[in-house]
């Protein structure tokens, strides 16, 4: 095992996500000290080499890196915000990769700034499962050279890691954008296979065709963004008062079995405000360029 | 250029999709007879091989089978449901690829079978740009036989083909399902859009991240129909309580902007109501039970 001091890592929080981060260090053979509100969480990753800390600023004080991975920066303004451990870690890195907004990443760097503690902001855009392989997706943003000095360590995570510039809020910016796709189209995906059911067609039928709809997305994302960035949506293939016929039969549909249709609902009203404001022959992603009007 | 009478077709409206559907049967050298409500839309089509028909009635007597894509059933019925045409469609096969809900489907098999006119659904769901390509995608629902008969024609449209049972509803139910998943997507991806534009994020940097998430849909969707019909749905890995806590982080971050959030606010009222019912352990999709419950 290194045992290094300079790429030693504490991870506080250890809901399935800051498991998954503490189990991808270890097995990384980084030295890992670990501690979570309530106790009992860390059993496994003891077992596996890891150190338990009994209280949160004696986890800080272990390692020169503190990675905090909480439900949110409420949360997580309770660990870090005690004297005792906002004392503990100055001069240290604290790396959040708790999801919230980038306005409390912003306010984070403030209170980071007034008690000499380096603070990178960072997001995981992929499940627990995906730690420590190929297939994480972790965002940074913040100094730079605070970046480059942990990258080594926060490499043990796996995947693809990217720096988004100098702004803390920006990697919190990326994720809620990317959540807000993600959750949207998962509550797209609950109330289709409650439909489905409604119309007596099981999940595990209509699965191949929906993963069909998510393999379209892509492109259509690929294509939409340029529109986006150049301000223009033609609607040629597909106008938007096509999609809003779409929309009204899946209110109706729900609606005639019972089943809330508030998402598509609301869906449909913001679509047909950009039909009214004259938009109806472009393309659906106008309704973006709306939504974003001052 | 095949001639027999038997495998000629009609496409009664030139939408974008309708030309796309006439332009794969004439690459495919079926004799295709064209009509639109507005006139002006074939000129293309003609000059590539098509007839123009001056009427409906005549369109649908040129050939055995009429595929009928309009912008939904109002307008089919329009133009289906006049004396003329419906006398003119008497012992012949209409498809209809027209999108609406299950219950119009249903509606449209008892105005046929009153009229001694032989009806099977359809839905297409793929973009135009699909159709006449290996990429395209069109469901069936109605008499086997019926879509046996017709498939060989029908196929040069491209693609795959799937008989979804004989219950007429079942295209229409599936379309429902699966375009709630694309358009509850699509204004997930327009709002993030706008978020990101607002944080000063532009389309086209967040467009890798998006597709990203987008591939991480198909195999969470295959899980998730598992869960749906076991009924089982384990939030180990990502309880519903942390996809609450994220909601509010985008509702958050679009309305400080000034964004309506009104999509997210109803995704978040659905999945907080799934907590509220005591699941905030489980799963995402419980929510989709929740959602069915009757
Ligand atoms: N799970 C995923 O697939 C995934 C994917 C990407 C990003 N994330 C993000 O990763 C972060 C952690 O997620 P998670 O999946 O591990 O589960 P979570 O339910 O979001 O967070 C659980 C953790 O938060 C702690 N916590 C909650 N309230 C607290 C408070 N007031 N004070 C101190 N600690 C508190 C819990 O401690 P107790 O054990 O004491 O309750 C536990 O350690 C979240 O921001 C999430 O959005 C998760
Ligand atoms: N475009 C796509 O990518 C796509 C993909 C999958 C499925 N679909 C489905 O395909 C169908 C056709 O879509 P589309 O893209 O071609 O465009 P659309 O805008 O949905 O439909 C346009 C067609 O509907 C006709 N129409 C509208 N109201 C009418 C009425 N009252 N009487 C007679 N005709 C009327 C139009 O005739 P006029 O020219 O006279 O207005 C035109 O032929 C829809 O159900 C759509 O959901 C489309």
């Amino acid at each position: 095992m290194n045992t290094n001091p300079d790429k030693s890592v504490t991870v506080l929080g250890l809901g399935p996500m800051g498991r998954a981060l503490a189990g991808a260090f270890l097995d990384a053979g980084v030295p890992t000290t670990v501690w979570n509100r309530t106790t009992g969480k860390d059993r496994e990753l003891v077992e596996r080499g890891a150190t338990s800390a009994p209280t949160a600023e004696e986890a800080v004080a272990a390692s020169g890196l503190t990675v905090v991975c909480v439900v949110n920066y409420d949360a997580s303004d309770a660990i870090l915000r005690g004297d005792a451990v906002t004392a503990a870690l100055e001069g240290r890195t604290v790396v959040s990769l708790t999801a919230d907004t980038p306005d409390r990443a912003r306010d984070t760097a403030r209170w980071a700034a007034d008690h000499g503690i380096r603070y990178l902001d960072g997001a995981i855009m992929t499940p627990t499962t995906t730690i420590g392989t190929a297939d994480a997706v972790l965002i940074y943003s913040g100094p730079a050279g605070l970046y480059q000095e942990h990258q080594p360590v926060l490499g043990a995570l796996g995947g693809t890691h990217t720096h988004l510039g100098e702004e803390i809020g920006r990697a919190a910016a990326y994720d809620i954008a990317l959540l807000d796709i993600f959750w949207t189209a998962m509550a797209g995906y609950a109330h289709a296979l409650a439909v489905a059911r409604a119309e007596g067609v099981t999940a595990r039928e209509l699965a191949p065709f929906a993963t069909g709809i998510a393999a379209i997305l892509p492109p259509i994302f690929e294509e939409g963004a340029v529109e986006m960035d150049t301000g223009t949506f033609p609607g040629d293939g597909n106008p938007i008062t096509s999609a809003v016929s779409s929309m009204a039969h899946i209110v109706h549909t729900s609606e005639a079995h019972g089943i809330d249709a508030g998402v598509m609902r609301a869906v449909e009203g913001m679509t047909r405000r950009a039909v009214g404001l004259g938009h109806g022959t472009d393309g659906f992603l106008r309704v973006a360029e709306v939504l974003g009007r001052r």
